[in-house]
């Protein structure tokens, strides 16, 4: 049974070490002791970004709260490549879709930015970490990519300082990913994913002229927002990023 | 308004051909006539994966069904590289992503595959090709993946022949995807990727010793199947299929 509950984990806020008592939001003692059955003196993984994983044991849980306690040290934090996922906001399903694909992919940041064609008014972006947390739950990752607050694609291009910037031209002027990428310099970059109306012409001049900028293409179909998030990360991650090393380094989840 | 109506795009199964008369599925006339609020003499656009894309216009549709009458050829077919994606079927909204991605991303073929520890006892392939078939009227592309029949491992190893395959090996054992795929030869391919709990040991050693067969991993971090089937098609499309071509060569939809 604790060997089998070892499979659940769990994305915490409070900091994490040996003997560390860690309070339960109130949704995930639900979680664990109405949804999943758990009772105290079973264990479960946890972690919180910054301290590795933990494999931890219940004190208490029930509907309206609970307690872990942690009893050893599972997993070195490990820090991904410092990559940013800006994205036009789509409908709700894919918008959720593409903060999972974020978290999985290994980015550090989310970025919702508003374009001109952007099809959206508002984003959650509790409910875009939820997704991201969730993801990084199920997958055993170490790192959840932090959520940022809608910004314009001027904020966005002036927060990006010497940071290089990827940029899926549909236009068909951007070079193919692999060829534009092998060429580019390594260090911090951000990958950004227009809306499903394409950028309109002054966004993307303002995108070329941008220092630092990369127009490319993602072959000859056009691609979903989220489809195309995944394949310009996954360029990256091969080529810039850290692709070249087996599941392994990162630690296998329990 | 005939040019706003152009933007609909409709999968059909007839063949398309100068002046060709087309009988409207129903549930094509409901969504184009109390849908759309389309009316005779509106344009569209349709496409079969055998003629390319034409012009077309309703000259009747009702909730019950209608007609369209071909007016001009659009975009001449375009032919995908040969790259079948298998996959070992998942809960049923990610089974649906699955059936898209492979769609958006020019595989010829989609197969469900169950092995040992898949998690699905059922798999409808007719809603596997409708969201293949929605997947390819809303990006514009003019094929539309062949959905197989489930099949079990050994089928599917057996009807490969001489195709090379390309399966994603969690254990690490295999090179980064990348790095195998660039001494590997061209010609006809599959993408398999394996249920949540990853193939078991015997499946995994029946996979390697298949000829033509080659293990890879897709980075450090667990991705889920949806995310990986991506991944791996453009590791693919990018160094043995057809993305060094940029989105014109597809012909841009209207």
């Amino acid at each position: 049974m604790a060997g089998f509950a070892e499979k659940i984990r769990l994305f915490v806020a409070a900091d994490l070490g040996e003997n560390a008592e860690i309070p339960l939001a109130r949704e995930q003692a639900h979680y664990l002791s109405t949804v999943m059955r758990r009772q105290p003196g079973d264990r479960l993984r946890v972690f919180n970004g910054r301290d590795g994983e933990w494999v931890a044991e219940i004190v208490a849980a029930d509907k309206r709260g609970g307690t872990l306690c942690l009893l050893s040290h599972a997993r070195p934090q490990a820090a991904p490549p410092d990559v940013w996922l800006a994205f036009a906001p789509l409908k709700k399903a894919r918008t959720d879709f593409v903060a999972e694909k974020a978290c999985e992919m290994g980015c550090r940041r989310l970025i919702p930015v508003l374009t001109r064609y952007t099809n959206a008014e508002r984003v959650n972006t509790a409910r875009l970490g939820a997704h991201a947390i969730e993801a990084a739950e199920q997958c055993g990752l170490l790192n959840v990519p932090e959520v940022a607050a809608p910004q314009s694609l001027d904020a966005f291009l002036a927060d990006l300082g010497p940071r290089q910037v990827m940029f899926c031209d549909e236009s068909g002027a951007g070079a193919p990913a692999a060829a534009a990428l092998k060429q580019a310099p390594p260090g911090p970059w951000a990958v950004l994913i227009g809306p499903e109306g394409g950028f309109s012409p002054e966004e993307a001049a303002r995108l070329r002229a941008h220092p630092g900028s990369h127009a490319v293409s993602l072959g000859p179909r056009i691609l979903r927002a989220d489809t195309a998030a995944v394949a310009a990360l996954t360029v990256w991650q091969t080529l810039l990023g850290d692709w070249e090393r087996g599941p392994q380094d990162q630690g296998a989840p329990g």
